[in-house]
């Protein structure tokens, strides 16, 4: 018998925490997905932003604006598409990298909490993957994804622990579930999964474990 | 009795495969260490540079100049130090990513090969960890910037299969002993471990099995 190797789609948003994807969880889903026996796809928004010095945090004033895709071909050695190109009939789950970027350039959630907008590209893979019954893993802040397209449907997912995030996901409807870094939340009945990463204090080595749980859950329920 | 958690210089160039850091190089060391016992401590060189679209593999050509310290930060979570905040003292060991960076901004190997120049900070650090018989953890073509400061010491390395990349470390009086992504290379005399990672084609999960080895050895040698 031929074990067929799961494809799994990637979503990032840029590189860096504060601007983009969360590195250390982009990389830890690549490399757990491979370890869980899968290839991984990245995928990005083709749109350009104000990026962050990650040394202060503040906006750069040089007028320099990043290009989502490019940036993201950072972490992914090039091998990244545009969302646009994101056909869920080539995949058997899909996962999405926590940072900034997810809740700035995915969604406005930052500024707009449960009442955020979610870029249409996202709303659209977020609800083929859905009404496919094909698994949905999400780090760290995109579980907010989730909760805004999906939140109506009663799914089970977690942001860790910080209070406010915790309010205002379940102003959509979604049920919350507190999870360490190093733990992860599978709602079985809806196939998604969700591990808090950097939503507080944590070590690469401890949003590494929860993300690995992540990925062997999400291969094997696609 | 106390166990005292061991802790590791890591030195980034920067946030990207052909300008700076490899980016899953730099986050499977900061995983390994800390899954080993061990603290990291980031530190990269406050340098401009052009930065390389990563999308195409051509320089930008809008004038944009990137900071490596800055751009660092974005793998360090902004954490990271200038180089000449780097005493030897504090650490009990080093480790230093690979990616172009090391290449190209630590030292001019790719274009000098074996006849490259160091930058002086990383000729110091590397010499004063050898000197105090600290180990060093090389990855990918980190391990060229070894041979140029400490190649005539015989020092045993590996940079994969290369066999251009090998007859130039060759040059420098290093020996080199081919090794696969998924692997490492031990000189217990000399206290120098190095493994290829990116030298060749490889998946994120193999050359955090080599990164992950060479992680364990470091913190168990220092």
């Amino acid at each position: 018998m031929i074990k067929v190797q799961k494809k799994i789609a990637l979503i990032l948003s840029g590189c860096g925490h504060r601007d983009g994807s969360e590195i250390a969880e982009a990389v830890s889903l690549m490399i757990s997905l491979g370890q869980a026996g899968a290839d991984f796809f990245c995928f990005a928004p083709d749109m350009n932003i104000t990026p962050i010095d990650h040394l202060t945090g503040e906006p750069l004033t040089n007028g320099e604006k990043r290009n989502l895709l490019q940036e993201s071909a950072r972490i992914a050695r090039g091998q990244v598409k545009d969302l646009t190109e994101l056909k869920v009939s080539d995949f058997d789950g899909l996962a999405i990298a926590g940072g900034r970027g997810a809740a700035t350039h995915l969604s406005n959630w930052s500024s707009a909490g449960a009442k955020a907008t979610v870029l249409p590209e996202i709303k659209r893979i977020i609800t083929e993957f859905y009404e496919a019954e094909k698994p949905i893993g999400a780090v760290c802040i995109a579980p907010t994804l989730l909760a805004c397209v999906l939140g109506k449907k009663r799914i089970t997912l977690t942001v860790g622990t910080d209070s406010e995030a915790v309010a205002e996901v379940q102003k959509t409807g979604a049920q919350h579930v507190p999870c360490p870094a190093d733990d992860f939340i599978t709602d079985r009945d809806h196939k998604i999964i969700t591990t808090p990463a950097y939503m507080g204090p944590a070590k690469p080595f401890e949003i590494f474990k929860g993300i690995s749980g992540l990925a062997n859950e999400l291969v094997e329920m696609s």
